[in-house]
């Protein structure tokens, strides 16, 4: 399409809260006025011939059509031997970098003060192969698998990302004093692009040791590359130094532009469909995708109405300390935001 | 030998400011009258007939005999394919459970307070099998390795740990959502061992949740098993959280009471033989040894003398913020010993 039609984007409500959160950013999206077109997809599995579930087909479709998805939270199946919906999804698509900006949040109180860092995790393999083996009973093996070739392209996406979003800093979380052929190879291939980008400092540090100093002084961090696993914790970690889950958006990024965003908390069941819940991991990671679509006032216009009202803390959902419902935290963003046109 | 006769045990002072550090510990030892004899080993590695270096067998015959020892820390040789050090002593004495203790210390200010857990860890397998392969060029896997053996053992030293300890909750934490068969196995294992300590609390948490969980608020935590990578990760992440591996004592369990204690923080090259060094955490860990030993009395005498020091923050070293030397902060723990008694 041209420049100014609007971009058609696969919407992905989910379970649980999914659908009320969704709501509320397509109603902030409205007052932005940003030219998207919602397609709405329902995910909930369907029962393959081979009694397997899987994506719906139509899911699938409209996501390989529009390259772009926005993601609300989803309910893995229960029973045996069913994958994570939320890894089919990575998979299906080679979404191979997840990216989890981590800022501090003014109006929210922690610990902690002038976070601002972001992981890039590596999506495909590691630790997530899959291939796992009983040997003989009560002998089990899982095996990490770790090629040149997704480690290559998670570390291009990450010194890429650095020098686009300006960051000074790239870090290679590895255990390659323990797992040295597999960490080693991650290792390698961070340093072979590191040399490509004298203009960003590059280091590398132990898991183990990130984790310490993390929790010490997280503003010593800035851009952080690394395996599947190390990212799913190092993650969940720097969420919790800025409020949680609840606060922090995720991007899978795959090849030639394709995405999905997505809020990386539950479904939270519990309180599902009582206009309780916190829309604002999916509305930031709703804002990381109009910035990776490259509509940056509109994703600026956002993020500034949602953490003035943050800030302000007088209309908040219940998790952040407030008594408002999910939507007159909506209104109170979509208020703001016409006012500042 | 009789109840009363002094107990002998091994003592690797490694390398850096080991020495000085063992030094300042055998000090303290002296003041408070331990009945402790010192057989001090050298573990600089020899090189073997088959060109690789080992631990020389002089310290494997005097930990074999001892069944008991008190390391500082040591210097993996550089060059490809040597094993850590520290690894390798964890393996030859099938030391199966790395014990973690990590309590907040007044006087030491950090953003958290009151903090009182222990981390437990396989220490034997898992992602640190050392089995790995390269495929074909550019394509590695590393082996994770999960015995039923193993997670049994070390479930139940967590759960015998616990209720000696009266602490009140085991938490075990997987991520078997993800590797189904090998962290599913570790799971059952603890389930199997939680169901024969019904008046302890059993919790199951993935791993990343953990990692959130425990930077918001780590006095829900208090007794946690995993295996063995999980463990290295949170254990530093928890030094972390009350001022880091200079402060956190450690204890590497085996079978029968056959255990080494260790100081699991660097041999920091560049301020050895400078009396500058802390040697809390070898003193700490040295503790841990008593108490394992059941020389309770002693243990608490100098623990709380220890403790007494850093809060009345008047003779500290450097890093703990100070500006006294090594010898200083002993010399004043030993007559805070004296003045006790
Ligand atoms: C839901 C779960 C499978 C997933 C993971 O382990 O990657 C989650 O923790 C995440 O980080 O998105
Ligand atoms: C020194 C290193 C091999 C070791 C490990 O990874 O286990 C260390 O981090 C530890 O936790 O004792």
């Amino acid at each position: 399409g041209s420049v100014d039609s609007p971009r058609t984007v696969t919407l992905i409500p989910g379970d649980g809260i999914g659908p009320e959160i969704s709501n509320s950013v397509q109603k902030i999206f409205d007052a932005a006025d940003v030219p998207i077109n919602w397609e709405s997809v329902d995910v909930t599995p369907v029962k393959s011939p081979d009694g397997k579930f899987r994506i719906p087909p139509r899911a699938i479709d409209s996501v390989t059509k529009n390259r772009i998805g926005l993601k609300g939270p989803l309910a893995t199946p229960v029973g045996k031997g069913h994958q994570s919906l939320n890894l089919a999804l990575r998979k299906q698509f080679n979404l191979f970098a997840n990216v989890r900006p981590c800022k501090t949040i003014e109006g929210y109180q922690t610990p902690y003060t002038n976070v601002d860092l972001v992981t890039i995790r590596e999506n495909t393999e590691g630790e997530y192969s899959g291939i796992e083996h009983t040997i003989v009973p009560g002998v089990v093996q899982s095996i990490k698998l770790i090629t040149e070739h997704a480690s290559l392209r998670v570390c291009e996406y990450a010194f890429l990302y650095a020098k686009q979003h300006k960051r000074e800093k790239v870090t290679a979380v590895h255990k390659a004093n323990i797992m040295r052929l597999s960490d080693g190879l991650f290792l390698k291939c961070a340093r072979e692009v590191a040399e490509k980008y004298p203009e960003i400092k590059f280091e590398e540090m132990y898991l183990d040791t990130v984790c310490l100093k993390m929790v010490q002084d997280p503003t010593q961090f800035d851009c952080l590359v690394m395996p599947n696993l190390y990212g799913d914790i190092l993650s969940d970690l720097c969420a919790g130094l800025i409020g949680g889950l609840g606060l922090t958006p995720s991007g899978n990024i795959g090849e030639n532009g394709a995405a999905i965003f997505e809020a990386v908390h539950g479904t939270a069941p519990d309180i599902a469909g009582q206009d309780k819940a916190n829309p604002t991991a999916l509305l930031l990671s709703a804002v990381m995708m109009l910035k990776h679509l490259q509509m940056y006032d509109k994703a600026e216009r956002i993020e500034k109405a949602c953490f003035e009202t943050i800030k302000n803390g007088k209309v908040l959902t219940g998790d952040l300390g407030g008594k408002s419902k999910c939507s007159e935290y909506t209104s109170e963003i979509c208020k703001r935001i016409k006012d500042s046109s």
